[in-house]
């Protein structure tokens, strides 16, 4: 079977990199394009790139010429890394022109009829699509730090129904992109602060966890309060979580519904799928980013610290590697699973 | 007038050190003797310390000879930075020959007649004293995430009735002591669990924030919830705190409740005391440890970003130095409000 | 005695902001302008500054309009700090003006005419200032890292004759400026090239410890060979130094001769001078930057190690405070030699 | 064809750790027996071990019970990651009892009848296992730091001669073992000092590039003089070399030799083999070590930056894996030479 054509916008930015790396050797797609701005266009990938990866460039690439985003593309699937500053528009205009977008940037995200898609939670919601004005499609997966709680949630809510949540989050520096946070900022310090980003995890739950009714997405009714902090760690976004339930529910309970927990990727077998979505460790100091951030290649939502709290019911902590599973990895199995899903017209 | 001779217990350690940077040339007190383990007694205490400090060691404690502890001492106050290995049963027997122990080890904190003061916030605690059964006494304060907490929610507490508190501390490595923490555990990573600590912010604010009535000290009636994290910063603990109130509570009002706080220690001016126990910025990424470290000296507590809270009513940052206000800092306040209110027989 | 007033040229970067806090209270400069890019001027200082320093901008300062770079200026003496884009015509235009320049900056180091001083070593350079075409003056110092090795091999070079010198170089992230070195190539990792550092180290310390003569400096006839590196390192620049003499020398004579060192801001009572410019640490694994880099308020460069190298003749560790010392400090001294040797004409 | 039995001597340290995780499937050898001190006797390896990889413990060892050391062992062949404190005594009691120790401790490196080797330099070396007056054997690898500067000096040496060599070392904190470096001693600090490294450097290398005559090795006639420094690093020692060849020698020829190298391994095909030992990079600021430790799965030096020194010849930065082929790979790789030799009884 031949390997679906694809092209990674953003192809130079820190998730565009990731996309080059992880679609190396991908048994379904096949990087045939790379676009970036106007400034790189015309370059050789391994020159147009500030290569900031600990592994090698693919050598398939390395000599690729990068185009100009805005030009007409021969893929039928767009990986999008791209800024937001550009992504709106760009990613709009390659949709009307009949390519499947499949975008980690933020900004069609809360579009009503974008569906915002963890393939192992709210698959039903590429039916959204039917929806869409376009010739082709815009699928979008969440945020870095929202996918995480969103992936802990999901099977708490079902089997539990959660009221409210209060989430503290520690995240790497990889998620600010290159050059990004500035060393005088972040070497031995906490940054208390990361534009947007309280919102996002706010308001990018809800619509994960919503319903798909016939008036769009109705979102989640528990409320999330998030508090976002810029930490000097390289990979890896660490989140101290709290739920309260509709219910008594004990941490044991909490335990096995996670670890039981299991959706569509699995099932179907996605390449890029972990085996379980989430693990749990018992160690009681974990998890941790340099030690668990690369569990299932990076796909996993680590869990630990399972306990009752004195004021919500159940707290935790949770990490996830927030340029796999957390960006260009979570477009990648949003696209293995559309194809799966028979929404992919290659 | 001449100066109260004082001793420091545990004087190499880390919160040993402080001590005796934070009592040079202190105008009320004067370091005459050093204790600590046998294994450092009859050294010099330039030769018996690992100093870790970005001071020199001061000169006229260089060549001072350190006394195993134990042995009988002359100063009549005592400040303890031991370890909890050994504090609770040499602090009782220092108490009881007659010496006023002012303590920053966690073992007497939660004894029935041990105030447990921050000076600002509770010193009417200190009359506990008088129902202990030594000759002297013995005073603690805070472990030093719960420092922070307690000076922040004692003036929301007295306004505006706390009802639910769920804090996520970020905290700084020479919190650990020395050697404390190893690098490989701790250098671009987060380790999510500090022993004992959540059950110290759980327990001690509630005794702080407390009622002294005939029985003893009645807690203050809310839940706290904390999750402690260990964090690549050399000091300042960073806290993400929400509070729930029994009423409704605007960010302004808690901004204005914050900036108006003083207590005993700046209506006595004490030596020791900042102006204003506690600093609000207005900067939207702020408190930063390596930025607001030092504010007031190292002995205020920076609160910044309050806003409402989807969840709670309202939440913020916190920070402190975490061997400066919430360790050798906090004993030496303490110390000084003793003097003034007449607490020290010197 | 009223101060003579001094402007801030690049008020708003890393080493502006370092002039800023180094200037208040000084008792001979006072600053009355501060000057910046056009992006900045208008602005009030505290709104076009990032401010990065660990102390609070200088109230007197916080309200002062900041001014356009290139326009007239009142204060005779001009500080600079100013971007090498743009210090070399901006301070040749403010020398033509009248102005006596005092310039961190690169552009004009190695000008025939203009001095490159470390008052210490080789203030008889501040001479060369006859021989400037301008009505007012400019007078430089050196590059950071040169600063220290350059004090190092003063009196080394004087007492013994020096003959060639490796030295590889460990230099803190505020080195860069800000943002300068972004987090994701500094955070647990080194990067072995720093742009043109290692020419500044090879060629610059030729001329401060040459000879004045009528034809100008005759530069100091030893070789030096410099490798350059980025650390995780805030402040404070450490090296490592291999020195071969023309004579045999011991590590005892060395180090003798490090102790002895005095210069004429010493002898002068600069305001700024340490008590002597170099101290030598006998503990085996100092200095270090966390622990040292204070050392005489950032002004002293700190030896150690100093011991026998099996392939030159001696070899050494040295540190110095990159932005005090290495920067805004030595460009003060520099000033307040200028002043004492009678060339400020104020 | 079955596998060579093997057991780890020192399982449960780092290097231990890494002999674990390296030989986890390895074609030619086995683990079946782990040993550590009496304190983890007894103890399946999954509780004895304080595990610090960023990969799981290999599930096949995870539920073996640790011997202590000392006791007697089945398998033919020991790969020893001992405390120096007990190295020495211990490996001569399992060499006289007929065992072949492969250590990566110091203790018998310098021992004239105890090979040295780093396959690709110095195979011959092996012979001298015929002059052991044991049963079994002891064959040893070099310190960390000296591995790459070795491997760096073989081919140079071969072709031009080296004369002398100075290096400054800034080397990862997982040189140092666990607990090893405490935080507080390196977090944004460098210390200028480890114990014994730079004799171990200044010594080792001449042994390594020696020749083996009738009466043992004679070492190669340089001098090396080194600066070692601890960085802020997890993995990978970077190190800046300067060399005084015999004769004049360029740049490019240094990388050509360079390039060119390879050795018996390479001939071998050993199955921990790197296509070439050494890696030279063009990329101006490499290598870093956060970069490129893993090249060539961390047993391949990387060196960059070749360029002419102004006081010797030639100067370079170089990188290698600490604990792979600084270490644990090293031995390993001892053990495929030996089998492939023919020197191994199995």
């Amino acid at each position: 079977m031949s390997k679906t054509p694809v092209a990674v916008l953003g192809a130079t930015g820190t998730v565009g990199q990731k996309f080059a790396l992880l679609l190396q050797n991908h048994p379904l797609f096949e990087i045939r394009e790379l676009v970036a701005s106007p400034r790189s266009a015309g370059k050789r990938y391994r020159d147009a790139c500030a290569w900031k990866q600990d592994q090698p460039i693919p050598v398939e690439l390395q000599e690729m010429v990068v185009q100009p985003l805005g030009e007409k593309l021969q893929s039928p699937v767009l990986f999008s890394g791209l800024d937001s500053s550009v992504a709106g528009t760009a990613e709009t205009e390659y949709a009307q022109n009949g390519h499947t977008v499949i975008s980690n940037s933020k900004n069609h995200r809360m579009d009503a009829d974008v569906p915002l898609v963890i393939p192992e939670v709210n698959s039903d919601h590429f039916a959204l699509i039917e929806r869409q004005p376009y010739r082709g499609a815009i699928v979008t997966n969440s945020n870095c730090s929202t996918m995480f709680l969103a992936m802990l949630l999901a099977p708490l809510h079902r089997a539990f129904g959660v009221e409210a949540v209060h989430v503290t989050t520690m995240q790497a520096i990889s998620g600010a992109g290159y050059p990004g946070v500035a060393s005088m900022d972040i070497l031995g310090n906490i940054v208390p602060y990361i534009g947007d980003e309280e919102e996002k995890l706010e308001i990018e739950t809800g619509k994960i966890l919503g319903t798909l009714g016939p008036d769009g997405i109705e979102p989640a009714p528990f409320a999330v309060s998030a508090q976002c902090n810029r930490v000097p760690v390289f990979d890896g976004h660490t989140e101290t979580v709290a739920i309260r339930f509709s219910r008594r529910v004990t941490p044991e309970q909490v335990s096995a519904a996670l670890r039981e927990f299991k959706g569509p990727p699995q099932e179907l077998g996605l390449p890029s799928a972990p085996a379980a979505p989430i693990m749990v460790t018992e160690q009681p100091d974990r998890p941790q980013p340099a030690r668990d951030v690369w569990a299932g290649n990076g796909m996993v939502t680590v869990v630990g610290r399972i306990r009752a709290c004195p004021v919500f019911d159940v707290k935790m902590v949770i990490l996830g590697h927030n340029t796999v599973r957390g960006a260009a990895g979570a477009a990648i199995l949003n696209a293995e699973a559309l194809q799966a899903m028979g929404y992919l017209k290659s």
